[in-house]
């Protein structure tokens, strides 16, 4: 990765998911100067304090690492019965045990994209309570919130809609500005 | 179980979890009448979609039929990162994904504890959310929030404190009441 | 009123609302053996523990009557800035002080019209957070959220848009069912 | 006002509010270089869009200009009903109205008083949810949950906890660095 670094880290496990095919699309649409890498949790095991005595996991060192690393950190989720997916929360959960504490004082974009009429709305603000006790910094806006994704990305999960497009790049610029903003 | 059954659902995996010490004196609080049962989580994958179109996995769709054949539900939480535990809701993710849904018109209580002042509220308030996409009827009172566990459990996970040990056989009694009130 | 009454209270103040609107065609649209009465709260100070502490003024007390009378209660309310609406807020802050709390074991349903494409989510989920407090059993489904209210309702405030009339006529009932469930 | 401008608003229109109680106290724990100034909320009226459109009340737009001519802004709010005061909400929804809108880009912290044990944090979470759409910039920590707040003041509303008072020293100046930071 050159220039401003992200790392977008998708919520969902499914091979076709519209979040990453939304990270996807956000690889291609990052602004000049900004380029986006993207971390899968698929790997994350189930949290559990009695492990963690014993030693962290590989994958999620590697994880806290890349946060660590990256200038910035986008999130792009489903919401699974109105919060955010399980499988997130837990790789989110296992890294916040990690030493340093990665998202701290990171800066951070959140979308998420479902195939219903909200749009992850629910989901986004639970991610942003918790991100208040990682001590993270979440960029107001734009919020991004892809209703029917359906109709929004193509069969082959290329996202195809041209306002959400648009929205993404601003998110991906707004970000690097949020985060450059912070470095004082 | 005999007479109103409670399963009773830990979201921790940590052997020594207070929040399993909870419902471990739960069962012993019982109210005459009323059996808990306690089912872990720790046997649940990680939620994928994909997966679930080959198939439900096997400790998934056992815990399911507990849910189902119970005659109401009672989580006991801790809070992560101000949140629902992610291992909590991606068992729960997974459940809801079963035929029937088991939280579907059941009587929940919640309970957490935490080394903590807050105990668990932001937590609990996550999943009261979550419920009501599941259509569950969670009780509303009494709320069960220990805070500073570590002063009300002693060295074996004995609850000790008289105040949150008759709270408990209160929500128990309560939440058997409610079950029963919504039985038309 | 006759029949099964239902007291619906309107979250904004503003003649041209379209929640009051969308109450009206509740008026309207209620089943047969469901009548449907409107309160507005424009007349409700601002909320004063001191105030109380030298007596409830006459328009709280008439409030918290009528929900009292009511068999069932239906808050139609718009979201400003992310969250439930502070005329309505208040509205309950002061009732929440009348002896006896008017919401008590009340059965309530929520639906809330905006203009814009989330329609009134975040709102309502903070309401539902509010009734676990004032121990109200608020119905879980139809949740009714009416986006692009501008396209539902026409100049004169009626509601044009069948699926949302259908709607809401399914939540009347379910309400009323819902009450009678918990009539035990 | 000298220094560093931070606007003190109070959520509680008591006259022997803890949380008024703890603003004057925070006008004496600002350190050097910082000045803070108590805004009260009890003559902004009922919002109502239609009076809106005749005209802005005067005491909303004083408001407005003060939060615009501070430099921080820091809101100590009780908890009425597991949620934000609706008097509180009330005076944000009114000058989240004024041209230009005064939250939009201002630093912001968030205390809360309460006699109760778990002490505002379901408000503030909500608080915080409001200040997204406000695009406002609220400090993550230290975060203020005055529990038991019949404790920490004396009769005559002084503030007598010391670790308190070193948490709203270290908030405030917390406060100056995080808007201090903000400036680019």
């Amino acid at each position: 990765m050159t220039g401003f670094r992200i790392l977008g880290i998708c919520g969902s496990l499914r091979r076709g998911s519209f979040n990453l095919a939304a990270l996807r699309a956000a690889v291609d649409l990052a602004p000049e100067g900004i380029s986006l890498e993207i971390a899968l949790i698929g790997e994350i095991p189930l949290f559990n304090d009695d492990v963690r005595a014993v030693g962290i996991p590989a994958p999620v060192i590697e994880l806290a690492g890349r946060i660590v690393a990256a200038d910035a950190v986008l999130i792009a989720t489903p919401e699974y019965n109105y919060s955010i997916p399980g499988v997130l929360k837990n790789a989110i959960d296992w890294v916040s045990r990690c030493d340093p504490q990665p998202f701290r004082d990171k800066a951070v974009a959140i979308m998420g994209a479902s195939p219903g009429a909200i749009g992850t709305a629910r989901a986004q603000y639970d991610l942003r309570k918790v991100f208040v006790f990682l001590d993270a910094h979440v960029m107001n806006k734009p919020e991004i919130m892809i209703s029917a994704a359906g109709q929004r990305f193509d069969g082959a999960g290329v996202l195809t809609d041209a306002a959400t497009r648009q929205l993404i790049g601003q998110q991906l610029a707004g970000l690097r500005d949020w985060a450059m903003r912070l470095r004082s």
